[in-house]
């Protein structure tokens, strides 16, 4: 079977470490950054070296596509460039990297193929300079209002816009390039796991099947504040031990539910924090994922059975934020698993917990996703590695599923 | 029996409440403030216009001393006239005032006394602004090093130091006048409570027979960072649910211990402390006092009991500082309940939960405390209250207190 190429692969992933490296081992490389778009133009360089004609569309989305033998509608495949501050070499990258792994094999190796393959560069999508994530794919699939994004401030320069740094880029291009179902065949996006279950389990490839819906709350402890010295235990209303009890209650509920629930009790502040002060306000925030929107709601019966009081005080939740699962095209997601089984690479069908780009894209066009092993299920940092062999692997199994859908 | 006068304390409650006016019913008055400074500047000359002396030392301990009919060791009371932040108008002012208010009497009711008789101001006693706590009294009692204290920066003037302020203040005296057992008698410091238990028992005075042994420990909880969304539950070292183990089991353990004991879990913070992340690194802090150095050794081995990895998470911890119980001199302790007594006021003995400059005066001068109560046990806030009432009798305690003194 057709095979990308190991040393075409390292370089490509050493070379792209380059920009933003933070000379420990990871990058720091902000949407539309100087590093961002320099890594844009080596993009582009190495795509119309292989023959790729380059477009931009209004939000600086990039695709650059290799023409196929027929008039037929493009394949796309692709992921960001951006990073979080201090992130690693794989997350997003790999996703466009293999891509053009994908398209150089392509056409070095000359196979045939009917429909033009685009590979796409989200603009934005860690929301780690400008908020929010995954605005370009958002802006396009119809998610965020773009005047809102364009006046979204960066992080890192105050009153510096995501519309000025649009303009200055030189990768704004026009509305009439954005992806567009009329001339959409497929979108396949690789990603790494951003998890510890492959490596784990000793899998090569995430069959990705959506992306699991979830629920983030926020709680709310009211106690009294009180000098530890002289509160006599049974007249506290320890707003700290409120919410150890509510957290240990949500262990207790939620670890019935089905196995493949997570959650996660992430943040949490309390008031006044001071050693000697009986804390009279702590907030936490519970997050919940779980691909069957049932399960969903089991959770949210949980938190509905928390007493309006614990250890006297007040206890009050709010939903910050939710998402719905995301189902991807199915015929797609089996196309991933048959090209993983044609090489004999191990597999499993996988959800994904954190939200790509691909999630807003399905509801455009046909899409799917690929999943390569995390070591450690490390992501958003520097040590984040991914093995060249298992990268390889990633962008074999994306160009069998190109070919693959090619055929249809 | 000679009684303080209602009117009078009223007035200098009322008085003093104007120094450092928050306009919110509190004080920010911080010590060697302007606001401190004015206050000390009307103590002063109210004590000269009943006929005091007036001397400062040199960490500007005030001493205002109306003479006695023989040539004897003198008998201290007061406390300090600084306050933290939006504080309230008797944590310490009410010491001051009390003692002020029993000089007054002593002198207008022409009631005959053998010892000299002393209302003493600290310097410094909260820390708020020049930190440590009970700065002043450390210096002359050998706790804290004078040469360090004169370099500590002020929180509020950036680069001035405390001695810089002692300067400034015009109340820098000298050495030689401060407290000096040669020439005491006995110290007594009335203080409000700070805590519930007096008001919500009914009892008029609290007869304080010491402060309270305190150890005040840091835990560090060491997990491992991962995606809410990605690390299902089982592969997950969450380091905030080990704290929260750990949280159960010290109130499980410790509800157990003396009923006496308090414990207060105050101050608790998560690394990176972010919604979608489990958490890798979590501290707390436990704060346990009890006055029976036993029951402390009984919180010491709860704490050494607790295991070195929970919830698969790394737990370690150190003693971040510690109290021995002191105890006040029992004579003395014995004279303020017998005053209470014989004013046929409600009384019980206690221990105080707080530190006192009195604690550190014990190990030079006999010493005691006189507690009431605290209005909801409020205290360092606006809202700290005691009625003139409660203040009345407390002063009247200090009064007979003092007169038995004088009497051996």
């Amino acid at each position: 079977m057709v095979q990308c190429d190991y040393e075409r692969m390292e370089d490509k992933i050493k070379t792209f470490s380059q920009f933003g490296d933070t000379g420990k081992g990871g990058i720091t490389r902000f949407s539309l950054s100087e590093e961002a778009v320099a890594a844009r133009r080596e993009f582009v360089r190495r795509m119309e070296e292989i023959g790729a004609t380059v477009t931009t569309d209004d939000m600086a989305n990039v695709y650059a596509t290799i023409a196929g033998t027929e008039d037929l509608p493009m394949i796309f495949s692709g992921s960001h460039m951006d990073s979080v501050r201090q992130g690693g070499n794989y997350d997003g990258i790999l996703g466009v990297l293999t891509a053009m792994e994908v398209a150089e094999t392509i056409v070095k190796e000359k196979i045939p193929h009917r429909h033009p393959i685009t590979v796409i560069v989200w603009t934005n999508e860690e929301g780690a300079r400008f908020e929010p994530a995954m605005m370009s794919s958002g802006v396009i699939c119809g998610k965020f209002n773009k005047d809102d994004m364009l006046a979204s401030q960066a992080k890192d320069i105050p009153g510096y816009t995501f519309g000025e740094a649009l303009e200055k880029s030189g990768f704004k291009g026009e509305e009439k390039n954005r992806l567009n179902p009329s001339n959409t065949k497929a979108l396949v996006e690789l990603h790494i796991e951003q998890g510890p279950v492959l490596e784990a389990e000793g899998i090569d490839i995430g069959v990705v099947e959506g992306v699991c819906g979830m629920i983030n709350y926020e709680f709310t402890f009211t106690g009294q504040a009180g000098h530890a010295g002289t509160t006599p235990m049974k007249y506290r209303k320890d707003a700290l031990y409120a919410a150890v009890k509510t957290i240990q209650y949500l262990h207790d509920e939620l670890d019935q539910l089905d196995g493949k629930l997570v959650y996660t009790t992430g943040k949490i502040s309390a008031h006044p924090n001071i050693h000697t002060i009986i804390p009279d306000e702590v907030k936490i925030t519970l997050d919940a994922r779980h691909q069957d929107p049932e399960v969903i709601k089991q959770v949210l019966a949980v938190i509905k059975k928390i007493p309006g009081l614990v250890e006297n005080c007040k206890v009050s939740y709010e939903e910050a934020w939710s998402r719905k699962t995301v189902s991807f095209t199915s015929e797609l997601v089996d196309y991933v698993e048959k090209s993983a089984q044609e090489y004999g690479y191990t597999n499993r069908r996988i959800y994904s917990g954190p939200g790509h780009d691909a999630q807003f894209a399905i509801d455009l066009v046909p899409t799917t996703m690929i999943f390569v092993p995390s070591v450690g299920g490390h992501s958003h940092c520097e040590i984040e590695y991914t093995p060249v062999e298992n990268c390889l692997k990633g962008a074999n199994v994306l160009l069998n599923t190109i070919l693959h859908i090619d055929k249809q």
